[in-house]
């Protein structure tokens, strides 16, 4: 039986038979008993009752522990704390008889009931969970997902959407990047004026972020809030142009990259003003973390700032990076007398840091082993961003620990996990699933599973599983694109603009993905936004090609197929096309769908008959044409070319 | 040029010509500016913005005013208020140079945005509004759904959902059904046990419900809350036995149907409650009307309690009713010293109820005519139960004052509209949206277009289109499906169980349909949820039957094509339903509809024949076939099975 665990356990043991569920099936709760466990507990039935559309006939809204011979039982010794290095192992035995799933807390529990519930299945028989023993626990404590709701804000059903999703891929820390340039997304009653100026109204409520903190909670996931300073901070100085370094007034940014705005760091006003911003904060987030970002601080408004310069010079500071370790600083006392542990982007491990602050790096795995030879905890985001669009199979392989790691093991021991990071310049509520999922599930997994779990068609085959298991949960990265396609075609039949959008990739760089003229008003609705990250068609496309290559005397009719439907495609999809005004940027796309499908037909002839290309003009026209087909338009790029050049190659 | 208004105006006249939009497309605000035309105006560029893929230049986040040559112009005299009877009037004036969107309050522009938003369009020359001149304003003034939030709770997002589908057409009233046995769904500050203990934790918050009021005053919906007493209160009476009319404790129900818990009408203590309890509700909740609920009172408790029956005969009431007509004007006493006018279902219409109550018929037509003649405002509900799947033809041709109506001009007068219903028994987040669109929009039209707008094929043609730019205001009835679709056959492929279900309706009889063994812990996961309550393919197919059996010499293609597919899906879906246990009970359903259509096969050819069947013992056999295809399973029928009996018909 091929299992469809994601991420792997530590530990599987298969057993013969299966624990079969009938109406009957009940849960007995062993532990003191807690909300987390409870709405788990019901959820875990809502899921198995959805799937089977069986009525148990416990009453799951309030669980009695008489039950005489539960199906389930769910034994913890202690409530969990939700704090870093908290334990989230745990023990599922399913048997003929029943399942037992024990851990040392409720949230291992959690844990384990995801795996559970990964291992349902059905038959001809009924439905049913195969006979398994599983041991289990994390590889790394640290298991995040950032969001960044300042470029596009998130509403709260977005975050709860994706906390669900996390929850089921065992991830524990939800990082919401609250400020920047673009707009600041928090209630603060303290200075009203910050969210009223500073959010086009879109922002948080501090009921929310109490509602977002139980939701995750409930799921055994930590929330970090993250306040970027001194830089990124354009949407803060709106209200507050007198702490700023640079005379305002001040508008909240409409376009992306980095931005001169910044803190004015040498006047106590600043301090001052934050030590009542913290203290506001502290209280309302319930995490002993907090994020203060600190990253791109580009100087140009300190440099150009007297007081500053004097400043620098008096206290013998000779670059930004001084400066603004003296700020962090700062800012790390008033924290910490609200009792807050610090963390923030890679630039601000400068000589004097606190060994207490966590270093995310981001720039690079160099910042987090250094991190590491320092002595600082510290986390990797670098090869974890999701808003450049790489591939599954890069962040999967992508590890916080690699196995040529140059730290010893006692260094190794400052490496806490990663967090994967969705910034927000190109995305909105309707296209951030498939932004997140199902690729955040592979980090998931690189960060939860034994650093050998690294079979990377294997982790393609359970993601499709984890993918529709998302999908679900309620995450949209499916379902959404079928209304953005119809919405494309103005109500027309999707079909062909499917097949080429199957093939499509957003480009992978940011210059092209982020073109200049476009704002945070510009809509996301455009073919790009449609497309997958990490094309499912043209990742088994890829593979036909390459099996085909590697044992060339299989059959080629589904490659065949495939090239003959693309070839096809373009004088089918042109209709369509001429009267979807908004289409007309990926007509060039379409028409090399077309032309690069007939000549990769064309190459497969001739690998088939196994003969080199007999004039080099035709070699040469091929390469032109897969130059030709590469070429991005519209921020998107046809993705199954390299798989075309492969074949052509081979005649070489 | 074919439109797709709905609902359709009062008057159209269209021109030659468009107003084509480009990226400069700006929008000018005539009118003293408040929230709502500036989120809505902000709306409206998005909307567009999404569908033509533009980056408008105007900062739509804050209008100025100061636009030189606007695209369009929103004029108004003043800010509307929602309130019965408000101006929704607007006058919609499209040039190939500008558009003129000119009404007497802000609330007739939002209507009129609707109906330009309707009128977009794109050809090969680009995106454009047709040239166009529209003057229309409402039949009724009281345009309404009711959600019951108690059977199934609803999330505010739900809420949030189907007010964005209720302003697209035009609807003005969301009806909440706050209370009812099976749960107490809003927060009560005074009574706070009400909540705690009445609703299982579903219920909105106070800062929801607000939130919930704000987003509808935005889109020029007024929200009338309903609690629903005497009867019906069971979860009420959790917290509050002692004002019950018979012994506690009291449980929250989990069935459904007419249960006995009903509040304790001869003690002061009752409306010393109730006073409490409107006193916070009319602070919270803005509109001038609150719903009493009032129905369903079965006696039973009252009648067994002596205290009651002594109070009965020393007052001389004969009857239940009288009683609760008592009690009614305590309450109403009560609500009037808040300022609130009452409404209520149709029972609480009784001897001395004062004018002012609206009267709200749900058990026919007969309670509406009534109400009217006596001079009491009313409204329609009977006929627009969305629960009980009906066709939306039906719901259509049912109007509040039909053409042969019995009540003179000035009776017609107190019909004030009516309210769609959606109860809650079978429905869940995930599946309401599909219980309640695309039909609402027909019931939204019959509310707000002339009399005699009432082609139906029309009407099915333009909710077509209607249907799918609700999907892309976010609702969700087609979107769901595929995800029901995916879950029940475990994330296989749909398209043989889409085949079947195509055709398959809900049952249309509350006793069929809610089975006694389905409870509030039901899943409503199964395969009749993913139903349509009026099956497009189903109908279609009909019309094409009809088509030819009044001109029998068309070709049948397209009808063999269809029985063809059904004959055949049975076979082919089987293996998917022997490893989906939640599929066997639609087992038989599979089975007939491929009987069904092989016959209808043979009973074509006879028809195409024009011979009559040529022994009586065929025909008895295709009426057993056809009467066996009719039968229920599992709280679905086959839809099309009229259709091929009226071919069977024809040779009679």
């Amino acid at each position: 039986m091929k299992l469809n665990l994601m991420p792997v356990p530590a530990q599987i043991k298969l057993s013969d038979g299966t624990y079969k569920i009938d109406e009957n099936f009940s849960i007995q709760i062993r532990g003191e008993t807690s909300d987390r466990i409870l709405s788990n507990a019901a959820r875990l039935m809502e899921r198995l009752s959805g799937r089977t559309g069986m009525t148990f006939k416990q009453n799951y809204l309030s669980f009695e522990n008489d039950v005489t011979l539960p199906g389930l039982i769910l034994e913890y010794d202690r409530i969990g704390c939700l704090r870093l290095f908290e334990d989230e192992s745990y023990h599922l035995n399913i048997s003929t008889k029943n399942i037992l799933l024990k851990a040392q807390t409720d949230i291992g529990v959690l844990r384990g009931m995801e795996t559970l519930l990964q291992l349902f299945s059905s038959d001809d028989t009924g439905y049913f969970f195969p006979a398994i023993c599983v041991k289990d626990e994390p590889r790394f404590p640290w298991r995040g997902l950032m969001i960044d709701v300042c470029r596009h804000f998130m509403p709260v059903d977005v975050i709860k959407r994706n906390l669900d999703g996390m929850a089921a891929v065992k991830m524990n820390i939800m990082h919401l990047h609250l400020t920047d340039d673009q707009g600041f997304r928090i209630e603060c009653k303290t200075f009203p004026k910050l969210h009223e100026l500073g959010s086009d109204g879109y922002y948080y409520t501090q009921e929310q972020i109490k509602e977002i903190i139980k939701y995750a909670d409930n799921r055994g996931i930590r929330v970090v809030p993250e306040f970027d300073i001194p830089g990124h901070a354009t949407s803060w100085l709106v209200a507050l142009p007198e702490l700023a370094s640079a005379p305002g007034p001040y508008q909240i940014e409409r376009t992306w990259g980095i931005k001169n705005p910044v803190f004015n760091p040498v006047t106590e006003k600043t301090y001052q003003f934050f030590s009542r911003f913290f203290e506001e904060m502290a209280g309302l987030f319930q995490d002993e973390y907090m994020h203060i970002g600190g990253d791109e601080n580009n100087g140009v408004h300190w440099n150009s700032n007297d007081e500053i310069t004097d400043f620098m010079s008096k206290n013998g500071m000779t670059s930004i990076l001084e400066l603004q370790n003296y700020f962090n600083k700062r800012i790390l006392e008033i924290t910490s007398s609200y009792n807050k542990k610090l963390m923030g982007w890679d630039e601000i491990l400068q000589p004097g840091l606190p060994k207490s602050v966590v270093i995310q790096s981001w720039r690079g795995h160099d910042f987090l082993t250094e991190s590491a030879q320092k002595g600082y905890y510290t986390i990797l985001s670098n090869g974890y961003y999701l808003d450049l669009n790489h591939s599954t199979e890069f962040h999967y392989l992508n590890d916080p620990v690699p196995a040529d790691s140059s730290l010893t093991p006692e260094e190794q021991k400052y490496i806490l996990g990663g967090e994967a990071a969705m910034w927000g310049e190109v995305v909105t509520a309707e296209i951030i699933d498939s932004r997140i999922w199902p690729r955040n599930a592979a980090i998931a997994e690189r960060l939860w599973s034994q650093a050998t779990i690294r079979d990377v068609d294997d982790m393609y085959r359970r993601l499709e599983k984890m993918s529709f298991q998302l999908e679900e949960l309620g995450l949209l990265h499916k379902k959404n694109q079928f209304m953005m396609l119809k919405r494309l075609v103005n109500n027309r039949d999707i079909t062909l603009l499917k097949v080429l959008v199957d093939v499509l990739e957003p480009v992978k760089d940011y210059l092209e993905y982020r073109p200049d003229h476009l704002t945070q008003q510009s809509p996301m609705t455009r073919t790009v936004y449609a497309t997958e990250p990490d094309s499912t068609t043209a990742r088994k496309f890829k593979k036909m090609v390459d099996d085909y290559l590697s044992m060339p005397n299989q059959q080629t009719g589904d490659i065949e197929d495939l090239l003959i439907q693309w070839a096809e495609n373009h004088t089918k999809l042109s209709p369509i096309i001429a009267v979807s005004p908004i289409l007309k940027e990926i007509e060039p796309l379409s028409k090399n769908l077309s032309e690069i499908a007939k000549t990769g037909l064309h190459i497969l002839e001739y690998v088939k008959q196994q003969k080199p290309a007999e004039k080099p003009s035709i070699i040469k026209e091929w390469q032109s044409r897969i130059e030709k087909a590469k070429q991005p338009y519209a921020q998107a790029e046809i993705i199954i070319v390299s798989a075309i050049e492969k074949l052509a190659n081979k005649l070489k």
